[in-house]
């Protein structure tokens, strides 16, 4: 199956481990990257994972915070020292834009490809992408500053065409995309060959959302509904849920109970703290509300 | 003897690899920490090498490249939230201020310390900082940008004590410094203890010069001569010398050329382009010059 699949570059909060980098991922959807957040030190975790630059045609930043958007500088002189040509769309809170007409006016005046930044609106849960294969919706959160999750969903993919059949019937090729989009097929002696016939079923849609930084929002439950999966940031502790409330962050209870809520096929937790001792306390915390979770970490791979 | 080294951050030029990061050093000098230039990443590296970002008081910015400060933005934010309290002071020509003005009035309007920018002049050889330990000049550099380089060096240190002589001929304590300082010392009898009698000489001065980007500056020479350890930009290989000129950086040729004529000690390059196959060549080049080169490398520490 072509890949569906989120990389974490980092995964640790602003205060910088050993351990961790600040927040950054890549959504690979069949070879094209999404990139999701952009901290510190981004472009060298792509290079050592192995994942192309090149492929990255939209980035999603969160919220203007350094430890979500700090590897831009970088990124941006990066893909032009690399050749790129290809325009570089960057979503995200209209703070955003504030650090890219800096950073094009004071450094990237003379790249040879064009950055587009398209401002989101944080309050709203909107359709602000698609293409073909994808459609992305803004996820309103609440955080210190304003702060936008997204959700991926692929398109409904058609059904794969059966080929010994169209051999045996001798469908002409022409009617293939036909049959594909729901057609079914009328033989020379009048007999009707359904379209289910014809054709295996599609593969499912796969679908995941970013939440990240926020104050757990249960209401968050109707728009991440039945996603396959769901990063969810977990600060801390719930022993620390004044501080995650204070500073508007969650903590892994609160990540996996809107997990449950969502009916969410899997979860990822992430963006840790600094004061965390033992990731597994937090894994241990979240898994007692909602089983299949897991622990991000630098260089993980989750196909969905 | 006091520490007097050099830790390599990152000497990799713009460009990213997998083998080098961008450019940044930490000069120790008795356990104070002068940073020199500040790569992106430069903050991960320092926790790697397990250097304290506390022990940072003064930062010097050799040019405005994005390879050279995108590790500023997240530096200044993690200092605050290590709870530094000390002023930070950054120096580095003009156009670095700008960068620092937009990020303290965007990110960081309510850190708890202080961030001071004394504009560096890069065409002249200044005195821009001195304490009790050393002395820090301009070296004016040449690259596509206004560019700078750094000379630091130790004060004249004072003699060391001869504890057995000031006890043999009861010496008051209060009279040590002056004997430090050059005094003799005169006894009941009227005997005079010559200065040269009651010390060992000081530790000779050490000294430390950094140019990185600059085309070949022959004239360097007379402001470099005889530091202990220089070091300078080796880009790119001699048979790329006119590629060196264009972008007005510097060969490994070249480099060693410099240290030649300068007779300093010892001659560490870096700045490596990533189009270099085999540092080993560039190592080799310049050893037929200057054999006594180095090659910089990411946790590599100078003794000097």
């Amino acid at each position: 199956m072509e890949p569906f699949e989120l990389n974490i570059l980092g995964c640790g909060s602003a205060k910088p481990t050993t351990r961790h980098q600040p927040t950054a991922q890549i959504l690979n959807v069949r070879g094209k990257y999404f990139m999701l957040d952009c901290g510190e030190g981004a472009q060298t975790r792509m290079q050592l994972m192995g994942l192309s630059m090149a492929n990255i045609g939209h980035i999603f930043i969160s919220h203007n915070h350094g430890d979500h958007v700090f590897g831009l500088p970088g990124l941006i002189g990066t893909m032009d020292l690399l050749g790129r040509t290809a325009e570089l769309h960057i979503h995200g809170p209209q703070q955003v834009g504030e650090l890219l007409q800096f950073l094009m006016s004071t450094y990237y005046s003379e790249i040879q490809y064009e950055v587009l930044f398209h401002p989101v609106d944080v309050r709203k849960h909107d359709l602000i992408y698609e293409d073909r294969s994808i459609t992305v919706h803004s996820i309103p959160l609440e955080h210190r500053i304003p702060s936008v999750g997204y959700l991926f969903r692929e398109k409904p993919r058609l059904p794969h065409i059966k080929r010994e059949l169209i051999d045996a019937y001798q469908i002409p090729v022409s009617q293939i995309n036909n049959i594909k989009a729901g057609a079914s097929w009328t033989t020379e002696d009048g007999t009707v060959i359904p379209h289910e016939r014809l054709t295996y079923p599609a593969a499912p849609s796969r679908s995941y959302a970013y939440c990240s930084d926020t104050v757990y929002l249960p209401e968050l439950k109707e728009i991440v509904k039945g996603v396959n999966l769901l990063y969810h940031e977990a600060t801390y502790l719930h022993e620390r849920a004044l501080r995650a409330e204070q500073t508007r962050h969650s903590t892994a209870l609160q990540a996996a109970t809107l997990a449950r809520d969502a009916e969410v096929g899997q979860l990822c937790i992430g963006h840790f703290s600094a004061s965390i001792k033992s990731e597994a306390d937090l894994l241990k915390e979240a898994q007692s509300i909602f089983p299949n979770t897991i622990l991000a970490n630098e260089g993980l791979v989750v196909k969905i």
